[in-house]
């Protein structure tokens, strides 16, 4: 085996990784950042492994940054997927053939290819600023619309599910996209935002209505100009409030 | 090593292992299961560690039964404890030469003992059906109100304070009750619940308000009596219309 993969497997945890779901938005539509194996036509998640004296959340910041060069992320851990065949219909054999031919044949081997635990964590990020870097095992990156993920390796589609619900959930309690949109937004794009994020169309008056609700937006002086209808109103996240809100949870408003 | 012992850690995963918050409700309190460590003074949670060939979910699940006798349990991960030193301020030597006194003196042995990422799961429970069990490293059980709670081993005390925000967060998308109240229960003894987990008082006239509106709940033509104010009315969960707020989860409502 490769001196550097070797160092790498025994310098850090076995049993544990961490994968990660990479949301983006970009031209109205929430996006995933993928990755290919090499030497494979296998897709997945972003991940990697934990340093023996590394902390599992450090690990995910550090990981997420190697990925996409940003390094204020705004991470969470969503859940923890500890299924016992985590291969699922998978052809685990042909796989590691195929990663062989890429690594050498000596790649497979039992001692660094037990069953992983895989803590699944989550980062919104600003789709532009992203510089996607494939890592030592992936040639190549992609954004993929959520409603067009293929078909992807071991448990990665159950994650993205999962991850989905998970920020379905959090609309219910915490502000959302300070890290998804550009600094300057319409309220018809933040609707958009969160119609992407629930799969479904909201009403215009009452989204508006509650957005407001929550005083951390600033209306601003301008206007979007250049579009074929009547020029909207930009907005702007109040930093300090939005904070405040993500940190107090907007809980049970009675 | 004990046999057995040594059968149990060859069996298991090495690197992860499982803690549970049970929370059980009772005389208008939210109280935790704790258990003490043989031969010493040291309170954890309840926990334990997940076979080779099991899923974490199962292991979790198995682990609640054996702690508590119940087969039928709400449960739920609800964060996943990778610090790279769980052990916190905690003397490890000294609680390791305590449950050498209890284990022999062959009890520690590095290969068993490395580092762990711990699998948070919390359980709601009918307090009343429970029947604590210790396991083989403790040797007494207590209900403890989340008030008083004492000084923890590792980051247990951090387990109990994220389980709690996560139950929080969890009454803004998700109805609760039926696991910590009786079949028939007051509109009071509801909010009593609500507020014990929100760590403060609610308006009864808006929490009755919106508990109505969830559409869940089933007026008895009873009232409870012999109180000494006026008989309030009784109420139970109907379970159809509850398990589909549980599965559709009540998000972000507009």
């Amino acid at each position: 085996m490769d001196p550097k993969l070797k160092a790498y497997f025994e310098s850090t945890l076995k049993e544990v990784s961490i994968d990660c779901v990479i949301f983006g938005f970009h031209e109205g539509e929430l996006k995933v950042l993928l990755l290919k194996w090499k030497g494979t036509e296998g897709w997945s998640l972003p991940g990697g492994k934990i340093y023996l004296e590394e902390s599992v959340n450090d690990a995910a910041v550090r990981i997420l940054q190697e990925r996409t060069g940003l390094k204020e992320i705004f991470l969470q851990q969503f859940y923890t997927f500890g299924g016992n065949d985590r291969y699922k219909n998978m052809d685990k054999a042909a796989l590691f053939r195929k990663l062989e031919w890429a690594f050498g044949a000596d790649f497979y081997d039992e001692k660094y290819m037990k069953r992983h635990v895989s803590l699944g964590y989550m980062a919104l990020v600003e789709f532009e600023q992203v510089v996607a870097t494939p890592d030592w095992y992936t040639d190549e990156c992609m954004w993929c619309e959520i409603s067009a993920i293929p078909e992807l390796l071991f448990d990665h589609n159950e994650m993205v599910e999962v991850a989905l619900k998970a920020l379905r959930r959090q609309l219910s309690y915490q502000p959302i996209g300070y890290n998804l949109l550009p600094e300057k937004f319409t309220m018809p794009e933040l609707q958009r935002l969160y119609e992407t994020i629930l799969g479904k169309q909201l009403d215009r008056r009452n989204f508006q209505k509650l957005m407001l609700s929550y005083d951390i937006l600033e209306k601003l002086p301008e206007k979007r100009t250049g579009g074929a209808f009547k020029a909207p109103f930009l907005y702007r996240f109040d930093k300090e409030k939005y904070d405040r809100a993500m940190r107090e949870e907007i809980l049970f408003a009675i």
